[in-house]
């Protein structure tokens, strides 16, 4: 399971909004046969490509596979039934579907079909590697990574707003590739004025994401900057509040190409969650927030965020007045609530870079 | 030399103020024969330790030692003659040694006995191990430590001043083997108000750390208070302003065993300054700043640390109200000034410790 948990990290980015998903096909003695995974959305499953590569010998032989295979007509045909075809005398699942339309359905089938199977093996990590699918399906709401470079004393700018740069040219090189991953890329008002950023990943990654602005009126996009010149790039969503729909500047946007998503909510943190909520009705998998310390902090008030990539450079900064990552209200107690289950850490050059997922997000 | 710098590494906290220095002994062949290391102050230095251990195997071997072997009567008769004494055919050596009544006289001395000598073997790791004490010997100042605990956004306390705990048992057991290996421990009246805290290392390391408060007026030491209580433990000073030198709190203080410095300075920075010439002066090779944002920030902006160890734990805390590790004035800019030369990752349960030196501290 192992293996298939492995192999099945190939198709994160190329998937989505369809779990990522391995196979291995052992015989009898546990000697490998052949593995598959599921590589691009609408392209075979992972256990349909296993079973391919396999051939005649998946009779008698076992499957190992890390999600519960389907048990419905969707892009391709059930993989329930292809599994019962090929003859398995043993099925290993790592865990559940958690789509309401599948959820045991297809574990049931293949039972029912006389073949020995076992759930639940290795399962934590089964679940981790498809979280964001998993809370799509039960939340209806995109998996919120959160990402921001940091001084060795937690600041993300000096007291006079000086912040070029803090982490260094690998550390950035690993921003664009993690934008690569995502479906869209959330920031404020405040960033796209103070940095013009084109939101973009350079080079290019398996995904595109839409970049999306959350600015009460729109007043930060403006014509000459990059995100308006790179609209033909990559879609650009403005999130504003309901009043400013009609003002002149956003009809100009609107005009240019910038799509319009309003939100009733004036409560920023449940204005977030509105549009999490559009995101998540477009199947959209993966966000990343690259913002300032006033909209991080919406996100985590609003309690939106379910993994952090946190970049610390090896820097000092100090002063009353400089900035840290996350503003907003903030916690009163330092609790286990906002814990992060386990810290990753690589590096990049001398910087490093620490990653978790929020206990509360994890399974 | 590596195994040489290896060994020498053991003295640590056992030698000061001198410093740490390995030796190792080997055959034309470079076939190991014996190692030492200065084990503890006032004990026989590593070259004689090595020499010690291999007896009348030193004749036509070759010695590597990390600094170079004194030329003195110092608490034990000069090594460079003991060197000469025992027939080697060539010495190796890290570094020079910093301290002006040697400074290359004990180099010399070899070389005029017709004894082939290399310097500069593994240069800038023998001169790192060194780094406290060649800073007492050049800047007769110590080497300064600060130390604090604070979650992955790079906060100490909640917008409510809550802090217990951000760090877990095993990193607070790492801050007392820390504790261990100090002279002294600095902190300030707000610390000593907010945590009543005892300052000793429990369990007691290789060093007993004088306690010292940085408080204008001593109004944060209090009869009750664990740093009175546990007077006959550790020696306490109080670094105080000098109008405040005749009050009759701290002169209740004095009464009660409390050493009383004062400082002429009215800039925090300054009267740093003139505490650490202090300590200096007494031969205080390690100092440990276990202090709140304040008092860290005027030690940083004094530039006065050298190295810091930094532990992150796996929690978030947000809130532009949280309180960051070091206030004070601060850098303008991002700048290489205040960087760290590299950073060194250690886990302890789920927390991570960073520790790293200041570029300008280097050598």
């Amino acid at each position: 399971m192992q293996h298939a948990l492995q192999v099945a990290r190939q198709g994160l980015g190329h998937v989505e909004p369809n779990p990522a998903v391995g196979a291995v096909i052992v015989d009898e003695n546990l000697n490998w046969i052949a593995d598959g995974f599921h590589q691009k959305f609408g392209g075979p499953h992972a256990e349909i490509d296993a079973i391919a590569a396999a051939g005649e010998r998946t009779r008698g032989a076992e499957l190992f596979v890390t999600l519960e295979p389907c048990s419905h007509h969707g892009k391709t045909p059930p993989c329930a039934d292809a599994v019962i075809a090929a003859g398995f005398r043993r099925v290993v699942i790592g865990c559940q579907d958690p789509a309401p339309h599948v959820a045991g359905n297809g574990i049931a089938r293949i039972q029912e079909a006389g073949i020995d199977v076992a759930v639940g093996v290795c399962e934590d990590e089964a679940i981790d590697l498809i979280a964001p699918f998993r809370k799509l399906m039960l939340q209806k709401q995109p998996w919120v990574h959160a990402k921001w470079a940091m001084t060795l004393d937690g600041r993300i700018a000096t007291r006079t707003g000086h912040s070029k740069w803090i982490s260094n040219e690998q550390s950035r090189a690993e921003v664009h590739r993690l934008r690569g991953h995502m479906d869209a890329i959330i920031t404020g008002a405040g960033t796209v004025r103070a940095d013009n950023p084109t939101l973009t990943a350079r080079p290019a990654g398996p995904r595109k994401a839409m970049r999306v602005v959350v600015d009460t009126d729109g007043g930060s996009i403006v014509s000459d900057g990059n995100l308006l010149k790179t609209i033909n790039e990559a879609p650009l969503l403005l999130c504003a509040a309901e009043a400013s729909a009609t003002s002149d500047h956003v009809k100009m946007l609107a005009g240019l190409g910038v799509e319009v998503f309003t939100t009733s909510k004036t409560d920023r943190s449940a204005a977030l969650a509105q549009l999490l909520a559009e995101l998540g009705r477009r199947n959209i998998t993966n966000v990343l927030v690259e913002a300032g310390s006033g909209l991080l902090g919406s996100f985590f008030d609003g309690r939106h965020v379910d993994e952090v990539h946190v970049f610390v450079a090896p820097k000092i900064v100090g002063g009353t007045g400089a900035l840290s990552p996350i503003g907003g209200q903030g916690m009163a107690q330092v609790s286990e609530d906002a814990s992060i289950n386990s810290m990753l850490v690589q590096q990049f050059g001398n910087d490093l870079l620490i990653e978790g997922r929020l206990r509360s997000s994890a399974s």
